[in-house]
């Protein structure tokens, strides 16, 4: 369904996700914030859906998406009625900006046609970032929208009393999940560092989101250009088609020619907050040479993209001098190119990180655009072998230490994590994470539980990301079927998302997050009802749950028939259920829940007892006089 | 590399799988038993790779394959040799053991040529299962190849003491895996019933091999014959295919036509343990009338299978007419079609089922053959709503009750498990298993910890496998990305045997195997190194990472680069952290491995003492003067 805007250079996916239609809930405190949703409705008087929609406008057919205009600044407004903020000249574009120092001098990106000439930041001595508000017990729009947007399918359980059955079922690991999400509750946990909003106030495009341990388990999706394999066009179009499919956040983790423009096209198109690795572009400034990066270079960087409206920088600050030995006797060393580039600074000029020198300078940065810290963890494990090892943990320690030193100032922070980690030393790194860090979000990348299936790599990472997720990671950072071994193409992104919404949503309900099970019984009922069109609907990806199913069974026909291709038409094990269900309707079947068999083996006995109240049952049956017929056959789990 | 064989109706894969080959190990015990295995040689010098091999002959270049003469018996003179076994004139096939009675009479599949007209049972009065021989003390030919194969990574161990390291590292949750495995140390197992060598002395086509808690986590891939998208050909190439790829058991559910026929060319061409369930081939012989079932009929048809040699038989005997109003309020009721045919048998007679009834004569038939149980979760969750539920429950009781019953007759049992469990809950399956089975060996479908991804549910069902198979499952049945829409074609077959086979070896990492580490690493160091070719030789799919990586950088040369596309020629993580690596080498780093960082914040103190320390490091890096260059950029995790 790509549909190519041709009156324009840059194309990107556009129209509803099929089978679901936008809506836009007001918020209860009726501030008039508009939060966008996406509602399934379904079949045979059903109640319809309503599920999380990172997606944007490109979803809205109402929108108007002009891709060299960028997206409306819904936020702008709420900014600037906080009076915190001033406009000023913004930086003006240098050519290392754009990596003309590099050997590729040719085939520059357009220009972004509509970039502001006057951006924002923080009156001299204020503070704009939402945890400074929150501690000031201040609510804002953007903490309103969180919590309305965080509520969705606890709305549906208030609607339905029966459904409340599906709440407080889980082991949450000591997560405090609220059964309804209040303004002010997510203004406490932004106080308290648990949570963060991350959304510069100069990208006012985002439609504010939460990332935190007592929120839904959110992902990220990256993203980044290369002179290889990849352009400016095909990395918006990527970062509009991971939102549709569910990525909460994108980091343009692009390198080389071009930098500069690539972000600015990116971040003006996009509804979620934008990551990035500042020490990337700052390397391309200094020729590629990590020993001569300083200071000056690296805090111009940081101006430059704060104006341009990241909302959250990875920050290697936690590469200390001392930690870069602890990494020689790995299997693989430092996997980590911004923790590579600030061990390989280190050893040249033998001092301590100037990112850790001067991180409360840094820490004054973000607070005055409102950029959340996500502290990178260079020295994760890039392998098996080296999970949970003295250097990964030493490093963690220290990022606890910067924490803490950016919430004196209350800029917002999130945790980097592994990486490589088999099952069994998973949970002693979120442990060691809320310890050293003060429950601060943690961000990790997968972790992978076995590095023998590259090419499978979103399955052997999805699998650690579900389990990390259940234990209290608060986003877990996507990995594609490429990863180790090229470039991710469109499908890699969309495989890589889908795998990790499953793995989120797993860990949603592990936790026992209060709304999480509706959408699974949703599904699960339309499938006992052989409602198919609403089971690929509910489904992460209709699509494909479509085109799967009609590999089988083309017919259009066969998507309201009751069977399915794997029992064949003329026998299947949910009709017989639906007989049993029929005839325990008949009675009150407690009588023989005989409850205590799950104690103990059924005596022959008990099995009698239990027989003589199925006699009514059986008459029934035979009255009934139902038969079910020969099965055409087919591939069963039995 | 499909080399279909003209002579033949039936073309199958055959060849090495790339960078590997076939060889033979000898059994330590000299008793001449040669055990299958594949070697991986890899390239600077590094000691090639074993890892277990499934795929029998067809991958071995000096084998002959002809699939209308089955594969050679080499089990057959170890069976004779016991002495316990008579031969006889095998049961006539009759019409109805393909399904004549079915819609369709027409296209008959054509008959296996080869088909033993004498079969064999144990002399009256015997008992030929494994089961029996260990509790006699007697170690079996079978028992002894086991020992060899358990224990390849293990060999490695020995001869490299420097990975020893890897050893009991691990959570094993109570299993106790052997340092080295020893036939007696198989012998015992078996005795216990803690583990199952499944091979029925009509199949000595087999290579034996055991599932069991303290041996490597196994897995079954599911194949079956369908009217309407599969036929023989199709299911013996799928069965070929899928033991390509790490199948360790398959399991036949054909239903419908042809049935007997399909069966026999599945096992006389498997060099696996092929699974079956016998309900399925019963009710289509009276029609496909469930309330029409007979212990006779039933009785019949596993002796047809037992003489053509299925290794393990699905009895579904633990649905109990009490147990099946427990699931009339659930969400999804019964699923399974062999529990759902047993239910509606229940109701429909208002009888306790005859497989419950009959259990110690079913018994007798298993051992006259050495076919191993595998007691069937009739009753299994269908969604995550209706898992661990009070039916599901009582059925595994009752499962615990008939494992004891199979044991007194020395007869080998394994229990099936769900299905669909949300992660929170899977561990209560594996603790309630072991604890109402005597630890019998649990194999498991999945489970998937969320309903909400059709098209995705081998990795929805992927991590809840590598979950469960490091609580203590032996066994995990594969789940393929066409579960709940249709039939998986071949390439489904593959995507779900890696997927399970990557969800094994995680559960084997996290169990603390001795010998899993071993491939991790191996692989890890070719990362680390740049030896590509060494990297997709040791993977589970080394088509699938070379073409992957080959997308980006189709070069050959690329293979061997010092590079690759994610960071792009001239900047590299890894060789950063190779210089590291070089001038750590050159002084004993000890000194700054200041390990107390792990415990809290490092103070400025101790970064200037380790500081000093650098100082000489500093001064071999500046007179070494290496630089690195500027990036050409790419997608890189930071």
């Amino acid at each position: 369904m790509a549909d190519i805007n041709s009156k324009f250079d840059i194309g990107v996916t556009t129209g509803p996700i099929r089978g679901s239609r936008k809506v836009h809930v007001g918020a209860k405190s009726g501030s008039g914030v508009q939060v966008a949703m996406r509602e399934i409705d379904l079949e045979g008087g059903e109640p319809s859906v309503r599920v999380y929609d990172t997606s944007g406008p490109y979803t809205d057919p109402d929108a108007t998406i002009d891709i060299r205009q960028g997206l409306e600044q819904k936020r702008r407004e709420w900014i600037m009625a906080r009076g915190d903020v001033e406009e000023y000249d913004a930086r003006e574009v240098k050519p290392e900006d754009n990596g003309q120092l590099g050997p590729d001098r040719s085939g520059g990106v357009p220009g972004f046609p509509n970039v502001a000439k006057k951006v924002l930041r923080a009156k001299p001595g204020m503070n704009v970032s939402q945890m400074h508000y929150a501690r000031r017990g201040i609510i804002t729009p953007e903490m309103e929208y969180v919590a309305e947007r965080e509520n969705l399918g606890r709305e549906m359980l208030r609607e339905e009393a029966a459904r409340l059955t599906a709440r407080n079922d889980g082991q949450p690991w000591g997560a405090e999940l609220p059964d309804y999400v209040t303004p002010e509750f997510v203004r406490d946990e932004i106080a308290r560092g648990r949570a963060i909003i991350p959304n510069n106030i100069n990208h006012p495009e985002t439609e504010p989101m939460a990332i935190g341990r007592n929120f839904l388990v959110k992902i990220n999706a990256n993203i980044g250009n290369s002179a290889v394999a990849s352009d400016v066009a095909a990395e918006v179009d990527k970062m509009v088609w991971s939102i549709r499919w569910g990525a909460d956040t994108v980091m343009d983790l692009s390198t080389g020619r071009n930098i500069h423009d690539t972000r600015e096209w990116i971040i003006r198109n996009s509804p979620v907050p934008i990551g990035t690795v500042p020490i990337y572009q700052a390397l391309e400034k200094v020729g590629g040479i990590a020993e001569d990066l300083n200071w000056e270079i690296f805090r111009d960087t940081l101006i430059e993209q704060a104006e341009q409206g990241v909302d959250y920088f990875t920050i290697h600050a936690g590469v200390r001098l001392p930690y870069v030995p602890m990494t020689a006797k790995r299997v693989t060393g430092i996997v980590s190119r911004g923790g590579s580039i600030m061990a390989k600074w280190c050893l040249a000029h033998h001092k301590e990180s100037f990112l850790y020198e001067r991180f409360d300078e840094i820490t004054e940065i973000m607070k005055a655009y409102d950029i959340a810290y996500s502290l990178g963890d260079g020295l994760r494990p890039g392998s098996i072998a080296d999970a949970n090892d003295e250097a990964q943990f030493a490093e963690l320690y220290t990022l606890g230490e910067l924490t803490k030193r950016a919430w004196e100032q209350d800029v917002q922070v999130m945790i980097e994590g592994p990486g490589h980690v088999p099952m069994h030393k998973i949970k002693e790194n979120m442990d060691k994470q809320l310890e050293a860090c003060g429950e601060a979000p943690f961000y990790t990348l997968g972790p992978l539980v076995t590095d023998i299936a590259p090419g499978y790599d979103h399955i052997t990472s999805g699998i650690g990301a579900a389990q990390i997720g259940w234990y209290g990671t608060a986003m877990l950072c996507y990995v594609t079927p490429k990863e180790h071994l090229g470039l991710p193409d469109r499908d890699d992104v969309k495989v890589g998302v889908v795998t990790y919404k499953l793995a989120a949503h797993a860990a949603d309900l592990a936790k026992g997050h209060p709304a999480a099970k509706v959408r699974d019984d949703a599904l699960s009922k339309a499938r006992f009802e052989f409602r198919w069109r609403d089971q690929f609907n509910l489904s992460l990806d209709p699509d494909t749950a479509e085109q799967y199913h009609d590999q089988t069974l083309p017919a259009e026909g066969a998507k309201t028939a009751h069977f399915c291709s794997m029992c064949g038409p003329k026998f299947c094990s949910m009709k017989i259920t639906q007989e049993v269900r029929d005839f325990a309707a008949k009675q009150n079947s407690d009588s023989y829940l005989a409850s205590e068999n799950i104690k103990r083996e059924t005596s022959a006995e008990e099995a009698e007892e239990a027989e003589k109240g199925m006699e009514e049952m059986s008459e029934v049956y035979r009255e009934k006089g139902e038969k079910l017929y020969l099965p055409e056959g087919g591939l069963a789990t039995e």
